[in-house]
């Protein structure tokens, strides 16, 4: 019933060979890696003006000059980035480039960065594609983190099912979010040029200033609005998922992406000032925005729902990411080598369920709350940033290929622009929420590390080395029985399969009963020699592991095999009424060497 | 550590031959067995007055009455039940009688209501030995519950310990409860004779009459103070603990404690009602009787500390009652196995646990108070002692012994009083809380008849039938490998030791893969042969589903053996890097017959 429950929501299993199909065309692609980048759209503008505002409303006219400055850096790493694809086009993940480039241990810093980065791209996105609907339905404010977990839910479900599928279900969506927000930035415009703008509204709560306008509160605005760089890096990690020549496609679709997120947002930016929106809880800045220019239309209803959608899609891209960078790290021994498993239908279904239980319980923890996530957020993005061009930077001085000048220029001005970013966001967020991802990094990379170290210990103590098989092992088969009886006989089968030598031991708890099963077993199973240990404390086990000891210390057998006849019931409940004793001495017996505990299962019929 | 923290807790196991000198004497014996009846005097008095408060504090004058009535009631009970004691020397609870004279089913309903009712017994005697504190020290109300959960877990460790031991630890409460009550009775009766009777203090919140003094509101009185003959049972059902004689020791015992508890009841009752005390939330009736004829004295607070002590004897009651008769059940098999196997102390630990996790759980879900736990209790125990003694009323007219006219009319009477107090009390408080223990009783009673339908369904398939052990059953292992290393082989090893014809079989996910693993078996581990599936789908289990399949269907052979190797590794944590497949193709081959899935470990080292 499960496995049926499994087929319907993910879909039938796909053979290994239909693998390489699964390429991306530009248009889907697009929608797949860009909407991360695309969709922050949604909440930047807003984040900027809620910093801004804790000035007073006057202070809300610094935002197009931070806008201008964020769009600046946009281009910068629009150019760095088309480096690192170029460089790798077999996906340039600040993972990949930092090892190659700046050995392992600041990779495994990108990573962690980023591991953490995708698991708050997705609840951030989400947050906000909950507060883009909630907004236009506020009756359902009171419900947004249960919208929020089933969306959640809802995105990594549709990952299981495939990469191809996904990016077809969310094409649409993504460009009609992009026609969307142009066309509400060209009525916008025009509502300006033609003088008809309404009368600057005054808020329901005006805001008080509780701070002044001071360079730190401009940087900490700036800060926030970084969050609209969330995502560039996505295409370069995604090349291979690209129709073939990968690299120019992935060049392309980055340079789209590039143009379209900085129109949107200036554009956004611009009329949030011209029409002297506020943030206020309830309403994002973006709806209330749509309802001044166009009212609460049918447009606008569209609007909001494709800033859902279009945000959806955006905790997609990490479901993109995530996984991808999970095979990674576990392919190199840094994480659980499940991450590196492909499941029925070709995706690592391993990352996708935990990143999806790790976004659900960001959620839960922080209401669903995108400004309480914003904080936490910038950080991760811009370390990786970082290390991804400092890496660029020294393969070209290290490689000297064609252009290798100007590639260094290029990557050196993209690494010290989002060096000093990260120190600006790390300092004036620090107290806000960074702190926790500061903390939380070195324990992730402390993980990667303890994960290595193991697998590193293990591969040395299974390495062959001048092995050699012996005859045959020499082995003594012990039959543990407490009573005489079909399930018996089936184990006491299955023991003189297995060696011509095989013993029953008995634990006898009183003497009585010990020369009953004497007795029987004289009569009933006389081909294999009965052992009784005697216990007085009533402990099963204890004269088992002593029995154990001496014959290993006499016999000196390689294998000593105990049978465990073993009742596998036919209702799940009746498992309570069984086996209670097997499992209590396969824990004894668990962490001892040269012993192998065998259940021999009998089968009850209802 | 968990060992060594279970022998501090509990003491050293002992040995089976120490059973039989874990023998009461009768001061033990009624300290042990008596405490669940003798404590009921903290509470009883109480719950009368609790009712009658309802019809105003004139009402309150009906008390003596009410407890006259019970005390008669006792009186009867006492006499049939030293008939059942004489009957059944080797314990005669409610179960013994009801199985030996009415049938199964009248005795599953006595077990059922009984178990039940030793629950409850813990719960409401901790409930009320707590309030018994919180009435000396107020500032402790808040953590009753808390205060609860810790008693019950004490006194489940010191049952653990053993029956002597623990009869021990409580010889000095219970006789220190019983001569400070009676101090009181004393005390408190000189001074209504000097005339030294305080004016009635007002109540804090004067009660108003929220009902008229009916006939039902009397009879809900009664039903509430019938709580005071629970736990009258106790010593019949413990016979065997007693030394010899049992049976005389153990009328003996009961008719003392008959006399003690009648002497407490209508001593405090008639006392409460002379100086006019009332129930009020915060203090038990107890505390405020004692303050008011000794004052806030020393004296005061051993008599509250007995009294709470006294009540965790009581619960103490329902841990040597409620194991004995799951024993008993678990013996006839209509409970699991488990609760008939003695720990490492002599005692029925299984029991001792279940009881203690349920009475914490009702603690917790009732907020730890009493009065809400009352409604509960008395349908258990009157539903068990009609059957008791309707049973021995049949004994009688089947065995017609010696005195059999008189035995039977005691039991007559007996079994007639508690049939009608049953159904009075299962009407008066049916809406109040009874209807639950209406409904769980049927539920524990399917349960049972599950249970023993279970084992009967077993005892069938196992029953030994002229069966031959053939000569040596045929027999094919394979061994699953993924990767040929130090673990393998010493799998491969194994292989060989337990047949001279195992072969390896690997699942091929890709082309590569496959051809280096061929490659490196025909180096290192040539002796047995390498048998490749295809999995174009990626999946280990359906293959080798498929094989065993053909396999059982080609050579016929009884037994399928599946070798699998596995890590055993040496830190907690590495166990989730290790053996995920292990688990599911041990679930996808666990309903199968034929087939044996063996664990050959391998020991990592740090």
């Amino acid at each position: 019933m499960l496995q049926s429950l499994k087929r319907l929501l993910i879909g039938e299993p796909k053979a290994t060979a239909e693998a390489p199909h699964e390429r991306l065309s530009k248009p889907i692609a697009l929608a797949v890696f860009s909407s991360d980048a695309l969709s922050s759209v949604a909440y930047a503008t807003e984040e900027i003006l809620l910093i801004l505002v804790l000035a007073g409303a006057a202070a809300l006219t610094w935002s197009i000059a931070i806008a201008a400055v964020i769009g600046l850096l946009l281009f910068i790493l629009t150019v760095s980035y088309r480096q690192t694809i170029h460089a790798y086009p077999s996906g340039g993940g600040a993972y990949s480039v930092s090892k190659d480039n700046l050995g392992i241990p600041a990779a495994l810093l990108a990573s962690a960065a980023l591991l953490i980065d995708y698991v708050l791209t997705v609840a951030v996105s989400v947050a906000a594609g909950v507060a883009a609907i909630t907004s236009a339905f506020p009756w359902l404010y009171g419900h947004r983190v249960l919208l929020g977990v089933i969306a959640v839910a809802g995105v990594a479900v549709a990952n299981l099912r495939g990469v191809r599928e996904s990016g077809r279900i969310f094409a649409v969506p993504t460009y009609l979010f992009i026609a969307s927000f142009l066309g509400l930035i060209v009525l916008g415009l025009a509502r300006i040029f033609f003088g008809n703008v309404p009368a600057v509204p005054s808020p329901i709560a005006p805001q008080a200033a509780v701070a002044a306008v001071t360079p730190f509160l401009i940087l900490r605005a700036f800060a926030s609005g970084c969050t609209a760089l969330t995502g560039v890096e996505a295409i370069s990690n995604g090349v291979p998922a690209f129709q073939r020549p990968e690299a120019d496609n992935a060049k392309q679709t980055l340079a789209w992406m590039a143009g379209i997120l900085l129109t949107l947002f200036l554009g956004i930016t611009f009329l949030a000032r011209e029409f002297g929106v506020q943030p206020r809880e309830g309403e994002t800045v973006i709806s209330q925005l749509a309802r001044m220019i166009v009212g609460t239309t049918s447009f606008y209803y569209i609007l909001q729902a494709a800033t859902a959608l279009v945000l959806l899609l955006a905790a997609n891209t990490s479901f993109a990411g995530f996984p991808r960078l999970s095979f990674l790290l576990a392919r190199d021994g840094f994480l659980p080598r499940q991450f590196a498993n492909r499941g029925d239908r070709l995706v690592f279904s391993n990352g996708i369920i935990i990143l999806a239980l790790l976004a659900a319980l960001l959620l839960v923890f922080f209401h669903g709350d995108t400004h309480a996530l914003i904080p936490l957020y910038a950080v991760g993005v811009f370390i990786s940033f970082t290390l991804s061009q400092a890496g660029m930077v020294r393969r070209h001085l290290r490689l000297r290929e064609v252009g290798w000048r100007r590639g260094a220029l290029i990557n050196g001005v993209g690494a010290l622009t989002t060096g000093i970013v990260l120190m600006v966001i790390a300092a004036t967020k620090f107290l806000h929420g960074a702190w926790l991802v500061v903390l939380v990094i070195p324990a992730v990379m402390r993980m990667f590390l303890a994960i290595r170290g193991h697998y590193g210990r293990v591969a040395g103590q299974l390495r062959l080395n001048h092995f050699d098989l012996p005859q045959r092992a020499a082995h003594t088969v012990l039959l543990l029985v407490s009573d005489i009886h079909m399930g018996t006989l089936h184990a006491v089968n299955y023991a003189r399969a297995i060696s011509s030598q095989a013993e029953a031991v008995y634990v006898g708890l009183d003497e009585e009963a010990t020369k009953r099963m004497q007795a029987r077993w004289a009569q009933w199973a006389r081909e294999i020699p009965l052992v009784i240990l005697d216990s007085p404390y009533r402990s099963i086990i204890r004269p088992l592991i002593e029995y154990v000891d001496k014959i290993q210390a006499e016999r000196k057998v390689e294998f000593v095999t105990l049978i465990l006849p073993q009742f596998v019931p036919a209702r799940w409940w009746e498992h309570f009424l069984h086996n209670q004793t097997a499992l209590r001495i396969k824990a004894g017996f668990y962490f001892r060497k040269g012993t192998v505990v065998i259940d021999v299962p009998f089968h009850l019929e209802r």
